[in-house]
């Protein structure tokens, strides 16, 4: 059966009508800043949808799921949504639900990332896995037994909030050392020009973009290469860490920080059979998501509603 | 039913026969170091279980939990069990079950105590739960929705190899920095030494002990004070790291570390609090286990029997 993957950012909101196999027949796009209403960007939403399954001769959906930011799974609502202009908290699944006679289900964006590459991507085969979501912060969804773990609070797997460093960087979350303060596209800037700093080079680039540090990393600055090979071994450390706490089968990796080459992912490997419990027998492989760059975070908010939990 | 629980450790076996209630009603003794085979060690085990269950007339039981230095809850086995004289893996469950016709099931000590907590103790009450053993070591149970958390190699829960601290203190283990290395009976030995060199006192003393470190505390003495302060702040920020994986409802510790009165868990608590990450907004209590100290080994050996997994 059809299903919807709803994706709503601080700026734009993505709505993609999904097939069972997991391609997106058509996006429609509503502009989240411009709505002050919670119920006028339900209602606009709700009415893409029609539009959708309309155009499309669809007649029903196995559901609709939502990927947001600090999405809640357990109480379908999008809770201290930041950048969203909506007030505190909106109890997203209800209103939909009240709206059309489909099942919602709600998440955060890793975990959605989660449930996409367990549905349609490449941890189908996969019971244990790891998604880590690397862009601006690190996201995390982890997976026991096919299902997303959410703990007693509902809000389990934030691994980009674990202390890698005690003292260290100082985070937005108000811990220090996160691993997202290193392990993040912000934080391999920031070593970047930590590294700059020390080495006296680089200072006049001012605010250097991760692409630029990517692009000197290919041509062998030395500089740049430190960067990633200090990053790698902080994430090596954060995930043979993770590998204690629940033995994974794989783990699986996505977002900005992921998707220059092999500067981050070799040096990645080798740390990580450096850093692994002596226990752990098995291969555990570090892919990059399977999912179609475009859609991940569609496909990832339909799988939500697919998935059982 | 009754159950039988034994605790398989380098120098002594004990074979308890326990009431549903969770009452020890009689311990036989078997010193492990006296055999050399294993086929022999098994034969005495199981004739101490018949001699226990004729003395008290029960003609049968709900099953027989095996708590060993590495013991493995899928493979049945005690594996790479060092200081026990019978080679590297020994079927437990295979060799028990050959003899007597009940189900056997084998686990490690610390998911051990977690499983006696869940079942006789103070977790009764509770779905989501991580247990942490502090003695010469640091060992964990993990258990969420009522299930110990194993994994894809059936090894999972490992928090005393975590590292808490990169390229910090040798472990044995061949990882850096791992947990405990600092939050074990080990660790603040030697964090006691260490400071003490640092403010050049208390060398007369060579190795002192926990007990005494924890009199010294007790005592007001700024050396073990500080101790105690850093350990505390270690094993916090591990706990809310620990929160950020699996959002557990409560802490469980027990082993000869946390034995000391409240000079550990107070500063405990206190650290708790101030590292846990923000989205985290209910009570999450650390406690001492519940079970009677003489028979935490025997109970949660048998535990392992009584819960589905």
């Amino acid at each position: 059966m059809y299903t919807i993957g709803i994706d709503i950012g601080g700026t734009n909101t993505d709505i993609g009508l999904i097939t069972p196999e997991g391609k997106c027949l058509e996006t429609k796009n509503l502009k989240t800043s411009n709505y002050t209403c919670a119920e006028l960007f339900i209602d606009d939403i709700a009415s893409a949808i029609l539009q959708l399954m309309d155009h499309y001769e669809v007649s029903e959906l196995q559901g609709i799921g939502v990927g947001a930011p600090c999405g809640n799974f357990y109480e379908g609502t999008m809770s201290s949504a930041f950048n969203l202009p909506f007030g505190t908290e909106v109890p997203i699944k209800a209103m939909l639900e009240a709206r059309l006679p489909y099942k919602v289900a709600v998440d955060n964006d890793a975990n959605a990332a989660a449930y996409g590459e367990m549905t349609y991507g490449g941890a189908k085969q996969y019971s244990n896995f790891i998604m880590l979501t690397i862009g601006t912060g690190l996201g995390s969804g982890i997976v026991i037994d096919r299902k997303l773990l959410y703990g007693y609070e509902g809000v389990a797997g934030e691994l980009g909030h674990t202390t890698i460093i005690p003292s260290g960087r100082q985070c937005s979350c108000g811990r220090e050392g996160c691993l997202e303060t290193y392990v993040s596209i912000r934080g391999i800037r920031m070593t970047f020009a930590e590294i700059a700093e020390r080495e006296n080079k680089h200072q006049d680039k001012g605010e250097i973009s991760l692409r630029e540090i990517s692009n000197l990393a290919n041509d062998g600055d030395p500089i740049a290469l430190e960067t990633y090979d200090y990053t790698a071994n902080m994430l090596a450390i954060a995930m043979a860490n993770a590998q204690c706490f629940s033995s994974p089968e794989a783990f699986f990796l996505m977002g900005g920080a992921v998707e220059c080459g092999d500067i981050l992912l070799e040096p990645l490997k080798k740390y990580f059979e450096k850093h692994k419990l002596f226990i752990f027998k098995k291969e555990v492989p570090i892919l990059k998501s399977f999912l179609p760059k475009n859609n991940v975070a569609l496909l990832g908010a339909a799988a939500i509603s697919v998935c059982e939990n």
